[in-house]
């Protein structure tokens, strides 16, 4: 199943009538609707690198063909004879990796973000001299060995871990596995942030193992942080926690569901030199809020930074109820003049949508505010301009009456 | 034409049935389509105090009233019995002082910026000891001997400038006129930004004389500007300038079409030593963008932060137009691997649709980009969650291949 790199051999997909102008536009995938269905096609294998071309025959570019999935052809390139080999991906490694080292002084960020990165569907996470992978599509899928000597090129890391377990996988026909492909993990790994230090566990926590998309935003919070008495909810690994601390919070109090996860915040207050301000606390969020609210406890800043609750289409109602109900939790415990700061990683929820469930939350808790702070993820996770949707971080900061 | 101080005197608005509801959610305005319009409300001089009931008598709230503007009640307070004097104004001011205290290290800023800080329509912006406001509501300007005695109190500014010369205030069936008010105005102001000093001429220039909004874009961009050939267009007084000269550029192209512009740029750029690395032009900037391209000039940094584009909402495709073009324009000029910065403070150009125009114009450019950032008004220009609208000013920042 290895990749169609000779040119000659490589098979064309070719559009219905139309179906080009998208693409002539800069849009990098093709739906399988828009796609003529042949014989072929049919028998091309999932993730096959492909030639598209528009009904007229008109090169349109280089793409990784699936036809499981809705989207089923995503762009390597806008040029049909781009060669799909190991300084292919090297080329891309270096411009992302340029662009970070603008960005970053110490080497934890996103890599990769996908499509805006170049690579469809494939997210690189940098721990230091430590490379977590997540591909979502079957092109990259068979490309994985190229990919992994184009970053033996680059960045020679010492350890190469694959978190191929998301759902989306499944989708595109592939398995789900974790695999340290290259080195070994032992432990937890330390991640550097705005001079602090934290704790992932790369192969057994969320995502892949650390939130890089609030960086930003964490300092951001913390900045409201000085002498505050601060809740921050679902906490991870402390993030918010850590940061308020050193930005010289009173105390902080850091709940979450998870015992691992307060585990790796414990660990990182520690390491930070600020453990006797932090209380953790191992509770559902939602009860804990009402718990503390029926015992009149208040606080300066709150931080509340779920996991998505809008996960799919289908949830959008259920999930929007969710965060509004979750504004009113949390607005109701912060103090006249405090602060409240809320985020959505769901992709299926807006930023309009997000802003409504906030306002009315604030309503239902009977709390007039100011909107201060609308802000996404940071920028080693770039949008794609053809692919706005795929800004999925919605975080605002409001101060309370 | 005092303001109706005496609760007892307070005329009555009453609203058509169900038009209370928004009202009872937070909406802070009445549309002159909502109200009983009877021949005592006829008689209510522009701008007065009013008591604000529903249709079955249930009361709302006080406001100012105006029955020319399409929004002819702006809510003061959701108390019926509130009393609008001079501690009202105080527990105001006091409230938005708090907030700039936490923000900022120095007292240059955005003090009021109108619905969101409770002051309907209203603009007051800080230089030191010297305050700018702009009122655009009959209600207000009615009260403003109230509204200055109250800043005499928390303040005590030597200086009060007012710039009560924008189009809105025709609406509202006011007049336009400067004037400074108290202390007096020689040359000049310094403003403190970012540890760097700029000039501003408080009742000449644009706005109220410096644009605080852009206060943390500018050391956003800037953050990208070390070693960089810069190109800062629509410079106003050297905001973005200055800043990416301070962060290390090699050079500052400032264009603008204003020479009393480019003076008080040259000014800020001399008193921050950063003069030798900056060349001032006095430019129409599409023209000399075009001129530029033609010359085969590029930089690594391109700056566009020109005025509103679209005034009204029948400006709306022809100033689309704009943007979309001056995207291409600017584009053309970046260097692979470089920044794309652009901003509209157009009210009208909601964030999809700038961001619509930004990729057309880049597309136009055949330029592949990614975008890192997203970002809006500083804080200082809080939102009214109920007035998502007033979040005017959008500015992307992109990386171009």
């Amino acid at each position: 199943m290895s990749p169609a790199l000779d040119l000659q051999e490589r098979p064309t997909i070719r559009l219905r009538p139309k179906a080009q102008k998208r693409l002539l536009n800069g849009y990098p995938w093709v739906f399988s609707n828009e796609i003529e269905i042949t014989a072929k096609t049919k028998l091309l294998e999932p993730g096959v690198v492909v030639r598209i071309e528009a009904n007229d025959g008109q090169p349109l570019g280089t793409a990784i063909y699936n036809r499981q999935p809705l989207i089923s052809a995503r762009l390597l390139s806008t040029s049909a004879k781009a060669i799909i080999d190991e300084d292919f991906f090297v080329a891309i490694l270096k411009r992302a990796l340029t662009l970070r080292d603008t960005l970053f002084n110490v080497p934890y960020y996103r890599l990769i973000h996908a499509e805006a990165d170049g690579l469809p569907g494939t997210i690189i996470d940098r721990y230091g001299d430590t490379l977590v992978l997540q591909v979502n599509t079957a092109g990259i899928e068979n490309l994985l060995p190229t990919l992994l000597a184009a970053l033996d090129k680059v960045l020679d890391p010492k350890t190469v871990v694959l978190r191929n377990d998301t759902p989306s996988r499944l989708l595109e026909g592939l398995e789900c596995y974790d695999k340290v492909v290259k080195g070994e993990l032992n432990g937890p790994i330390k991640v550097i942030e705005h001079d602090a230090t934290f704790f992932a566990e790369l192969q057994e926590g969320q995502k892949t193992g650390w939130f890089f998309d609030q960086r930003d935003n964490r300092k951001l919070a913390a900045s409201f942080a000085k002498d505050a008495d601060v809740l921050d909810c679902y906490s991870f690994a402390g993030g918010f926690t850590v940061q308020s601390a050193l930005a010289g919070a009173k105390s902080v109090m850091t709940v979450d569901r998870s015992q691992t996860a307060l585990d790796l915040a414990a660990m990182a207050a520690a390491e930070n030199g600020v453990a006797d301000k932090c209380t953790f606390v191992k509770a559902e969020v939602f009860n804990y809020l009402a718990k503390l609210a029926n015992e009149g406890v208040t606080f300066d800043l709150v931080i509340v930074d779920p996991p998505a609750f809008v996960k799919s289409k289908k949830d959008l109602q259920q999930g929007s109820k969710g965060y509004r109900k979750l504004a009113r939790l949390a607005a109701k415990l912060v103090k006249p003049g405090g602060y409240l700061v809320a985020a959505s990683c769901s992709h299926h929820m807006d930023i309009d949508n997000f802003a409504d469930q906030m306002r009315k939350g604030l309503l239902d808790a009977t709390r007039t505010s100011r909107l201060l702070f609308t802000r996404g993820a940071g920028p080693d996770h770039p949008v794609h301009p053809f692919l706005p949707e795929s800004e999925y971080l919605k975080l605002q900061l409001y101060t309370l009456d």
